[in-house]
């Protein structure tokens, strides 16, 4: 939470750092790095609220560097900070890279030896137990291994709990982080760390390299999270060390909260989840080639390399139009068990779904609208609005601003309703519009939210007259879903996906909320 | 080309295939698998056209499978319709490991390995260049190393010119890759290579182990696209070879096009890079941490693993206003070469530029917007057209049609015309409405029209009031171009992006005619 937090585009308030560190320390994580008092005066708040929830799990750990030089640990206003913060744990940065200590803290190699030795003594009489980060350790010790080692060596003598290797620029390759984590395992009885960052692409198979050769902490963050490239992706290492190496990251039964923990991160961080991410991501048991699709229907080992149950993920079999019927029948089941090969409704959705498929459209991604077309079909209506009219008018003067407004009138239940509003563009513009119409029926879809939307044209020898399909991505903060529209008119199609992913909202949160009444009145 | 293009969300069209190709090739990449004809027609008229490509650099490989169990070679549909891609080289997949030869494909394990030698011989009589794909052969071996090998041998008997080994589900760890090629490197004589995906995010890892241990061709998508969660990226494996391992991958003068062709495929593709790639992602060289910052002013050396210039990427130091002066230099000598450092216009250009890059735009894949932006700063006018005002209707009445309607008052050499036009959505309304008022002017404008349109969300965050980026591609029928506009209102975007078009040519459809007279004179 501290080096992650270091993103390009992650700013965590202290309450978004609160619930964090609750949900990891329900996930089973051991040591949470939270802050950096010394630079961030911000983080002494939070720790001051952190203090007080009770956790099960995790160990607090403040971050902050060895002491400058030329002065007494304990005149060092940084590590006075880190004091402050009150935690039990404590980790410690300091430079075993000489490069660094001659150009960059212009220090001479023997003070800083003295730094990490005086700054670890004095935390040690403070009774913290002591992480040392051993800051650009990999390159270091390519450029002056005795040097490096006697970085560690004061660590060790001044008390040092953990030596922990850092591979900071992220660019060492894995059999170099093979050989020197073992080099030094060898020389040391203290358990070490490893802790990478993900410039060569490399940071998780370093990671897990480091353990191999005798490493027994990982240093990571969810998501991978962190300055540049990142840090190494502490959901991939720990689904990786446990469910194929055995090693215990967390508790058993924490594993298949892994997609969500993930998620639930991204939220807060207000970044969008890679969907390709392994384990986790929405791609990740996502099959699209037919060959892929046929052999995941016999036998999902195939081209599965775990079962994604085990990481709360799930298998999605894509619509597309490399996939064959069986597929589509499967993805009907899904969503109705009781129909069958024979059943009457069966002929007509598959002919309904070529058609659309024929038409442009793509339920790859927009499983939703797929979902809604079959409920639908068999009679489970889903509509919980109808749109009466709309009209959206974009306009352009000379020199002059544009502008963009919408006018729609809805009807529920017989109501009607008629609304308007400008936007920063036409979907924009209708999107709230619509919203207004519906908040006055339905107040909850202030909940929901839409997070990505996409444009595709489909017969470009059409020029602008193509077909285009909007595809919608929204969520609610927990679930994470797709609509498609199709339509020539860049309008139409928003328009439909617009809709569809509203009525869904609307469905799921009715379906939510009947099944929470029914639980207490059972009780 | 092939296995990337079974991503979730990409479809390319035939010409996006052909631009990549292209693209690709002057990048000096040297094998390019290209397409699957046997389970994809439409990639049959993809070869067709390929073929009038002069390429310097790259075979194309066109996909496959072994033949069917139990006929014949010669009888196999798919062997056929790869014969017709006419390549030099072709790529055969066969199983390797034991249980998918009995359980998936269900056949006898002596079947599967006639299967290998005579779909081999047979493309050998051809005088094909072949590639055998040993589809998941890290699972099979880890099973039955004895039959995996066996595999190995029947397509080395049959004559393969490479035996390229295939951790297809992506789940091995980077050490077992390591002695399972070097076991089979020292078996067999044929050049090995490695095809890896990313399902434990070790796909770049595992292809440079397998480079360790002996492997002399990776096979990799760019940026990483693939079916799950993608292929091993050769963006990063490129890099980390060439400029860390001293492998040659690519020719030495095209390694500062990486970041470039990086993103002119994610354009391509319409799916947005991942910022926190390695080496080409705009995050990659970007420095947050305020002790990393004064520590890249000392020396960049302190926190970049290479100097962001030799992929083409650039230094970004967050929160403040430092960016790549020299970046945009080079792009603007590329236009008007007589421009250096210190003439006057140069530092508006720059101004100019970094503020439509901070605004969202993005020239990759547009640099006729460029090209325009320079000409118009330059005072080289290309200013063929004014625009007055335009309004864009579009509305829907209930259970009636939709309607897109657009009024445009445009100027030329102080002459008005006002059209008006339906179109088959606001876009087309207003092209139509803008081509209508043209013509009187420019007959010519017939010749011209747009072929692609693409539309990128840029701040997901931001639902349906995020900026987005138009992207439109068009041609004369002899050149292709792409223009781009950016915009919280799509229509907007969409209409800066079609006039720079329009602009762009008539200028060019003006120059040329004149150097047509200028010609004709001389003759």
């Amino acid at each position: 939470m501290r080096d992650g937090a270091q993103a390009e585009g992650i700013s965590f308030t202290v309450n978004d750092k609160l619930r964090i560190v609750q949900r990891l320390d329900e996930f089973g994580v051991k040591y949470i790095e939270a802050g950096n008092p010394g630079s961030n005066p911000k983080d002494l708040e939070f720790f001051e609220k952190v203090s007080l929830l009770k956790l099960k799990n995790a160990k607090l750990t403040a971050f902050g560097s060895t002491r400058r030089a030329g002065i007494m640990a304990k005149e060092d206003a940084n590590l006075q900070a880190l004091l402050k913060a009150n935690t039990s744990a404590v980790a410690i940065f300091g430079k075993t890279w000489d490069f660094h200590v001659t150009d960059i803290i212009k220090t001479t190699l023997e003070e800083n030896l003295n730094m990490i030795r005086d700054t670890l003594s004095f935390l040690k009489e403070q009774e913290k137990e002591v992480v040392f980060d051993a800051e650009h350790f990999f390159d270091g010790y390519q450029a002056n291994p005795t040097y490096a080692i006697k970085c560690l060596e004061a660590a060790a003598d001044a008390g040092a709990d953990w030596l922990v290797l850092c591979d900071t620029n992220g660019g060492t390759f894995p059999s170099d982080i093979m050989s020197i984590v073992s080099e030094v395992v060898k020389k040391f009885t203290i358990p070490i760390g490893i802790h990478c960052h993900n410039d060569g692409g490399m940071g998780v198979a370093n990671s897990q390299m480091a353990v191999e050769a005798g490493a027994v902490q990982v240093q990571g963050t969810i998501n991978g999270y962190g300055e540049r490239c990142g840090n190494a992706n502490l959901c991939t290492i720990i689904a990786n060390l446990q469910l194929k190496k055995g090693l215990k990251c967390i508790p058993e039964e924490q594993m298949k909260n892994l997609s969500s923990v993930s998620r639930y991160v991204s939220e807060l961080a207000n970044l969008a989840l890679n969907e390709r991410d392994p384990y986790v991501g929405n791609c990740a048991f996502a099959h699209k080639g037919g060959m892929h699709i046929d052999a995941i229907n016999k036998n999902p080992l195939s081209f599965e390399h775990i079962q994604p149950g085990l990481v709360g993920n799930e298998r999605r079999i894509l619509m597309s139009e490399v996939s064959g019927r069986s597929t589509i029948l499967k993805r009907i089941q899904e969503i109705t068990p009781w129909i069958d090969k024979t059943s009457p409704e069966t002929q007509y959705l598959m002919d309904e779904m070529k058609r659309l498929e024929h038409e442009g459209y793509q339920f790859e991604g927009a499983e939703i609208s797929f979902e809604l077309l079959v409920r639908r079909a068999l009679g489970k209506d889903t509509r919980f609005f109808n749109v009466k009219d709309f009209r959206v008018i974009c306009e352009e003067h000379w020199q002059d601003d544009y502008s963009a407004s919408a006018i729609i009138k809805v009807q529920v239940d017989g109501v009607e309703e008629v609304s308007a509003a400008e936007g920063d563009g036409p979907v924009n513009a209708l999107d709230r519009a619509l919203r207004k119409s519906l908040q006055v029926f339905y107040p909850e879809l202030d909940k929901m939210r839409l997070t990505d939307y996409k444009v595709r044209v489909l017969d470009t020898g059409q020029a602008t007259a193509a077909k285009v399909r909007v595809h919608i991505e929204s969520t609610d903060g927990e679930k994470v879903w797709g609509t498609v529209g199709v339509s020539t008119n860049i309008i139409e199609a928003s328009w439909s996906a617009l809709v569809d992913s509203i009525e869904y909202f609307l469905y799921r949160n009715h379906h939510l909320t009947e099944n929470k009444d029914k639980k207490t009145d059972v009780v």
